[in-house]
């Protein structure tokens, strides 16, 4: 089996074909999966400490708002026009969020459920104004 | 329809019993979508320009930082332990992974296909060394 | 001697009446002496390790950030127009210095040094085009 | 008048001999006049708002963090002693305080008595224990 394979390849979890397109069919819990045979296979499991983890993500994160420090408004909602800097901009966005689900799986946090647990709070402490739409 | 039905029930798209109990049955996508409704309903679409969500994602990415910034690795690893600091880090994890899904919101980014992505190119440039678990 | 005393007061360096009035007549390498006085009286120093200063700073960045996220470039430009958001800019701005200071005092490194040397750098690295106001 | 003279040099506040020799004499209100001007050759100006000036002064802040991000600590604490990382050290330090100076500078914010009013504020906050060394 090799490196490619042993990273989210052939896990016999159904057709390919129903699952979204995008992610090669992956859902975001398999692709955390991934990520830890990724980072088992290399031994890095030793530097991906909860702190580590956390200090690279904001690291990560800093990255992609540097892309977009001296743009205006304008520039920013273009970003994504040019090839080159789309891929950079998703490309900061996969770091993002590959280190935040490797900072997860150490700590055996739920991500999508703390964000829909996050959302639920957010529903009461911020009350929708005046529906938009007239709805 | 109220708040909590607006933002992320109901979405025809199957039975909740085939689905991750975690995030209440949805998807990194569907949650995704429930935070652009959540975000519509408020009118709240004029200050999340791309260059504001990146700036408040780093912040909420340093925000979880903060909880460990003091800690001994040993403290770091033990975060979840105590229920108030979990339910801490749980709700920054929230914060981020909500500003992140907001920010490819806007720009058009399949998140979870520029992570794959991400991951592949990472395969190619960080060959496995010998395989542990003698595989 | 008294904490006030302790901390920056009477070090001998000469009538106060020639020194910038604005921080009690100090310079930046007695602010980071003061600074370190202190951490020493509150035992921090176990905690000031340059990898957590290195984070605490980079926290305290982001909260200073955190004022200006949602803001226009025009209610970012008056922030200092009102006595409250004016406090908390000056608070994060000295929280900012005190830890790259901190950072500075742990591991020896003359901050204004630095900061005029890579000066000397960018000065080389960006020459300056055609000198504005016709000069 | 060069870019170099124009930077900082021949401003007529008296012999170098009576100053610091670190920062090639100057302090950190000249260092912050220098980068102004610095930035006025260059018609940086248009830049350098509040709002970006933040952002940057973070982004500069997480660089210096990523050096350290997968350190141990005994790793962090001999960082200075390789020639390669004491200089990228020094100059991510130098990047963070000249933004943190050049935000001031836009905001007209004297950043040395910022932190001496912080300093203040925190010797009242955190009264210190028994004095280290038993004086």
């Amino acid at each position: 089996m090799d490196a490619a394979e042993q990273a989210g390849q052939g896990q016999g979890q159904g057709p390919q074909a129903v699952r979204p397109a995008g992610a090669g069919g992956l859902t975001a819990e398999e692709l955390q999966k991934r990520l830890a045979r990724f980072a088992a296979a290399r031994e890095w499991g030793q530097y991906h400490t909860p702190k580590n983890l956390a200090a690279a993500l904001s690291v990560e994160a800093s990255e992609l708002l540097e892309i977009f420090q001296w743009l205006t408004p304008e520039q920013a909602q273009a970003v994504m026009d040019d090839p080159e800097s789309a891929f950079r901009v998703r490309d900061e966005v996969a770091d993002v969020l590959a280190y935040t689900l490797q900072f997860c799986e150490v700590l055996g946090i739920d991500a999508l459920e703390a964000l829909a647990a996050k959302i639920d709070r957010n529903e009461r402490r911020f009350p929708a104004g005046p529906y938009p739409l007239d709805r």
